[in-house]
């Protein structure tokens, strides 16, 4: 049996520290905490038998990805399956008091994949890529090259590595025009100041509600009719002030600035 | 005769972006914008002219690194190198009124590439590599491997990229031990709330100075010694949270958040 011991006397970090970065986590949508024994996922259960090379009797982490996370002791690893019972519930990373949705205009390459990554990083709830009008990219594209469940992957990942229980959504990605409709909760779009002149705020004056969506507009910006619709949709223009910033940093930036200016950040 | 345009029908984007995007821009440190003809330095000349193909009469920006920026016109062109006369000032990028020296622990690999890249385009005025005691890396290995310079460049690149004025000075790499020493600005020392148990305040709270050396610590955080040294030093413990955050997206949160509790992202 291997031993995953939850200090680490060398490095002198907490055990919280040590257990985030040593004990393996598994995602286990749906695990029952009081089964004497549950099927990993196939993918899960590869990583654990051929990767990591665990198996019976060695503790893990899991979670469902709601919010449950569970130290667990593996009871059957075969060759590519793997089954665990969990021991005793774990506190994940605290999640957010304000429910935040990342509407991201799809940018060029691959620059999503480490904004998707850090946008769990920091405990959005959900992410909605959409097609804007400056998006460089068509559905078709998104859809071929499977980017939606490559971004799935990487929440996963993401949330594997900050300790968070909850597994943010990521949806399919759609044109913007098919976004306003509907009810929604507050939105929020980040726009360049010179993007529209008059009702624009900066981030510190934001205010907070339980559910936000945070909108971030692709390399180009937003089109001025992009800009009007929001208006005209009730949504909140916001700034993040004069200077230029790549448009692959301008979501971890708005997010942090949003969370400073709620306390969230505590 | 290369015309760029200040404005992008195209695109539809603003001429600030545009010139952004597309005038290019070269760093002449010391240019005199009185001067009938100054001559670019040779990496900058070589770009101009081997990498851009720009020739007698095309147009560029050129700044000194110090908050002067200029439009200017190409004189003469060599093989290798290339003189300029400004033509007209320019507006940079608005600089931030907190002076703010980012400590920075020597990370990994080059996981300090892109940090410094979004701290210059965030707005700090210095960066100070240290080596703390969980630096995974040696003094030696940072000058064996021309690490500084490399940051000096990444800076450069940086301020042209999002159009500052100023390209922030990198300091050579040192040792923690011996940054304590000397007078120097108000000290904020970015820790996890379990480094301390005692004397750490969140980020809302952090008053603002005129100026800041904010320190940031590697992968494995603080030793508890280190923290005790800052404190004894007269810094300020902050806490961002009791989200993990990777090692190479604490700087840009801790700034952003900063920013934000002081006023700066407007």
């Amino acid at each position: 049996m291997r031993y995953f011991p939850t200090v680490c006397p060398r490095k002198n970090i907490s055990a919280h520290e040590y257990t985030l970065r040593v004990r393996p986590r598994f995602h286990v949508p749906g695990v029952d905490a009081t089964a004497a024994r549950v099927e990993l996922p196939e993918e899960e259960a590869e990583h654990l038998v051929r990767v990591l090379r665990l198996g019976v009797g060695d503790e893990v982490d899991v979670f469902d990805g709601r919010g449950g996370m569970w130290r667990a002791e593996i009871v059957d690893a075969g060759k590519r399956s793997a089954a665990i019972r969990a021991l005793q519930p774990l506190d994940p990373a605290p999640e957010l008091e304000v429910s935040i949705t990342l509407v991201l205009s799809v940018l060029k390459g691959d620059k999503l994949d480490e904004v998707i990554r850090d946008a769990v990083m920091l405990g959005v709830a959900a992410i909605r890529p959409v097609i804007a009008e400056r998006s460089e990219i068509s559905a078709a594209a998104i859809v071929k090259s499977h980017r939606v469940q490559r971004w799935q992957r990487i929440a996963v990942a993401s949330a594997k590595q900050c300790g968070r229980a909850v597994v943010p959504t990521v949806h399919d990605a759609a044109a913007l025009s098919g976004y306003w409709d509907g009810p929604r909760a507050e939105r929020v779009m980040c726009v360049e100041p010179s993007a529209a002149p008059t009702g624009v705020i900066s981030v510190q004056l934001v205010p907070r509600s339980p559910a936000v969506e945070v909108m971030i507009g692709p390399e180009g910006g937003w089109s001025s009719s992009e800009v009007s619709t929001a208006r005209d949709s009730g949504a909140i223009l916001m700034s993040l002030g004069g200077r230029t910033l790549r448009a692959d940093a301008v979501p971890i930036v708005a997010l942090t600035a949003l969370l400073t200016t709620w306390g969230e950040l505590k």
